[in-house]
Formats: structure tokens, C-alpha cells, sequence
């Protein structure tokens, strides 16, 4: 893939390392950043996450990365209903962007909402990871509307950095990553909330390893656990059942149980190590 | 610190780690490894984690490691009451075991109750790392019979293999491991209990992260949580509390409460990952 003309509309941690990413690979001749933050902008400008900065959009862009928080994809969105460059969104919480956009009067076929499952607990244009795509999996969730080739060349893209795409419904989408990622940021929120602080010289490796994501921006993730609510109470109701199951075990020292819950814990775990 | 013969009862991942770091260092003439599990044993000798190996802690054994599981740690001290060389064992969980020694006739005076705060979800020693315990913290949880000598040489020990040795009652250290180890675990493998299988190629670095703990022997794991079962209660407690304000702030919407509620926990994360 050879782009003439990428636009990054937020260059943060996300759209920082699709930068540095697709400057190192190649695949576009100009990356363009939009940042009103003048302090990331300048730093991606200086260590070369793009080429230049820009207050909107330019007509020539082929392809936009909208890489701002989820609640602020539809009014970007809106913005540039006109523009007839593919783009997709980063976001994390897929069915109130796309429910927002498919309640719009006329739904820009260009847009292509993506997830990219990948991240840090770090944030701005100073934790850019060129890496930080390769290979992880990207979903698409379009729209009834979006286009085949904005999906196509989306994909494509993305593809190109390393990731393995696939596609399913926004709903979907929100419940597997409520369960798989909001909920442990908010389990392990909750847990850094109740740990004392004469303790913490007495930690090891594993409570690093468990608290690393309670590390992550407390804005970003307030905006996608409220945007996510539902799934993540969903989840959060499963986990109570699995929780006060095993901790009723213990407590009861009913070995039958407790290890049965452990050991098919333990098993699931090694198999999400094993290549998919 | 230079030992004659150190004996190593147990070698697994922790006995194996201690035998390999000795050996690496320097700090003892001879390793001998008394290890029950005949493939464990011999793997540790093929693999120079120990010079020999022997069905019992021979006499002339100048410090004795005991790293078998908690609940197999009192009747080890009685074997070995008569055995003149200062001894420590490794166990996560000292009060049961402090409480099983003190309840003894004779209160062996060489016996100096350890915990390396230092680990890994793998086991065997296979698995076994010469730096586990460079820069980790050890706990000594002494009886009120335990020898300063006894203290002062186990302490001298963990020392050369890079520990920070610190010591406080066997309660105090369950309290605090019971917040920041086993309750960890406790809720990783509540948490992948509770995730369909169908979800996991839908993760990224985070979840991976956060359920590594949960990758660790059920078996060890559950003896942990059982012998602990009464801090870990307590701990697990306070966490419902903490879960339970942030998840209702994100049903209600309550941004200021979620909001301060996510912050302090970022910042106390963040704190912990300066040096002590």
C-alpha cells in the first residue's frame, strides 16, 4: 500500500504510533497531524511522527486516521461528511459511535469504524511505539451503510502495520472488549483503590504485571467505562458469579470446587498464550 | 558470604532459582538437592542447579533451604530439629506455619521463618531464574525463639542473592500479602473463569498483563489462598467495597466520584513503580 497524503486527527499515543509506523514502513509519502494540543503537535512535528501540522484536513488527504477519544468520532465525523478520503475512527466502545453516526441524516459511506485491540498504559505522542500494531487484531465494525472499498482500503491499511483483521457487529464488538478489556482496567482500578500504601514495598513481579493497566489515563477510561456501560455491567455481573464462586471455596475449603474453578482458570490462560 | 554445603529440600522453581543463583555467585562449596520427584531432581543436577543429589539433609549441611509448599513446611522443622545448621523456609503464607512451630514441645531455635516476595507463574525447575531474587524483598517472620545467628545468617544469605531483607510479625506479613499477592490471584482467576473462549482472540497486552498471574500451579495456589483464608477474606472485603463505589459511579454516571476515584488509584500505581 503507498499512500500520497495520511492525515492524523489526534496525535496522542494511538495516532502518534500509526505515525512513527507508517513512516518506517513506507506507506505514505505525507503524514499530516491535526493536534490542537501545540505541545504534542510540536513534539510529534520534531521527532518525525509526521511531516507536518495542519489545522484541518486538507482536500488531498487519501485516508484519515481519526485518532480522538470515542466521544468526540461523530462530530469529526460530521466535519468531514464532504471529505471523499476513506477514514476510520480508533475507538474503543463501537456502538455509540456508530449508533451516533447512523442517526445522522445522511451517514458518510467513507467511514469505516476500527478498534485496533492494542494500547499502553502510557498516553501522548511521547510513548509512540512503532510496533505497537504489529501483530495485534484490528476490528472493523461498519456501518449498514460504509462502503466496500472505505472497508478495503481501511483493512488494508491496517494490514500494513501489522494487524489481523477482522470484522463483526459494534455490539459484539463492545461486549467481547468489556470483557476482555474494561473490565480488568476496572478491576484493577478498584484494586489499586484498595491497596495500602505502608504495603507497597511488599510487591513482586505478578502485582506489577496485575496493576500495570491501573497505570493507563483515568480521563480516557472513565469515557469508555461510561460509554460502555451496559456490556460492562453485563460482565462485571458474570465475574461477582465467578468471584464469590471461588471465594466461597476457600472459605468453605470445598478442595473438589476450588480446584476445579482454578484449574480450568489456569488452563484458559495458558491457551490464550498459545498462537490462535 | 561463603557455606560449606547448602541443602535444598524441594526443588522447584524456587528451590532451583536458589541452587542456580549460589552456584552463579559463588556462595557455596556444594549444593545438594533432596527433591522427591525423580525427574525434577535429575533435570536440576543435569543442568548444574545442584552438585548432587540426596534422600535426606546431610550432616554436614552448614544452611538448610526448605522450599516445599507452606503445609508441608512444619513437619520438615521436626524432621530436622536436631540438625544443628540455621534453616529458613520460603513459604507465602507464615502464620500457620510460625503457629505449627511454636505449638511444638521444642521450638527449634535455628529456624527462621522466609518469604522471598519474588516469583513467577511458572514451576519446576525448568523454570528456575539465578536472578528471581536479585532486588526482591525478603520477609523474615521470626518466633519469639528464633536465634539472632539463625536470623543474622538466613538474612546474610538472601543478602548475596540480591535480596532486601526486612522483618515484621508472621500476622502483619499475611495482612500484607494477603492484599497484594493473593487477592491478585484470587481475582485473575476469577476474572478467567468468567471470559468466553470465543473473546480471546479479542485481547491485547493489557489482558495479558493482568491474567498472567493467573497462568500460576492451582494446586500451590489454592493451598495459598486456603491457609490464608482469614486476611484474604479481609482483603477481599475491602476490595468489594472499592469495586463496588467505582462500578455504581459509572452506572449512576458520577463523574466527579469516578473521576477521583480512577485518579487516586492511578497516582498511588504510578507511585509504586518509583523507587522505594
Amino acid at each position: 500500500m503507498k499512500l500520497q497524503t495520511l492525515a492524523i486527527v489526534g496525535v496522542g499515543l494511538i495516532g502518534g504510533s500509526i505515525g512513527k509506523a507508517v513512516k518506517e514502513r513506507g506507506i505514505a509519502a505525507h503524514v499530516v497531524g491535526i493536534e490542537a494540543n501545540e505541545v504534542s503537535a510540536h513534539w510529534a512535528l520534531e521527532n518525525g511522527l509526521i511531516d507536518s501540522v495542519a489545522s484541518d484536513v486538507p482536500d488531498q488527504a487519501d485516508l484519515i486516521a481519526l485518532c480522538v477519544p470515542s466521544d468526540l468520532v461523530p462530530e469529526w465525523v460530521v466535519t468531514l461528511t464532504d471529505h471523499p478520503a476513506p477514514m476510520f475512527d480508533v475507538g474503543s466502545v463501537k456502538a455509540p459511535i456508530v449508533d451516533a453516526i447512523a442517526a445522522m441524516q445522511a451517514v458518510p459511506a467513507q467511514f469505516s469504524p476500527c478498534h485496533p485491540i492494542s494500547g499502553s498504559e502510557k498516553s501522548g505522542p511521547q510513548a509512540a511505539d512503532a510496533s505497537l500494531f504489529d501483530g495485534c487484531t484490528l476490528v472493523i465494525t461498519p456501518l449498514q451503510q460504509t462502503a466496500a472499498e472505505s472497508q478495503r482500503i481501511c483493512a488494508e491499511f491496517w494490514q500494513a502495520l501489522g494487524a489481523s483483521v477482522v470484522s463483526m457487529s459494534p455490539q459484539d464488538h463492545d461486549a467481547a472488549l468489556a470483557s476482555t478489556s474494561h473490565l480488568p482496567h476496572l478491576l484493577a482500578f478498584a484494586f489499586m483503590g484498595q491497596v495500602t500504601d505502608e504495603y507497597l514495598p511488599l510487591t513482586g513481579g505478578g502485582f506489577r504485571d496485575f496493576t500495570r493497566i491501573a497505570a493507563a489515563n483515568p480521563d480516557l477510561w472513565w469515557r469508555i467505562m461510561r460509554l460502555n456501560r451496559g456490556a460492562l455491567s453485563e460482565a462485571l455481573d458474570d465475574y461477582r458469579q465467578s468471584l464469590e464462586a471461588l471465594a466461597s471455596a476457600i472459605q468453605l475449603g470445598d478442595e473438589a470446587t476450588g480446584l476445579a474453578l482454578l484449574r480450568a482458570a489456569v488452563a484458559k490462560r495458558q491457551a490464550a498464550d498459545e498462537p490462535q
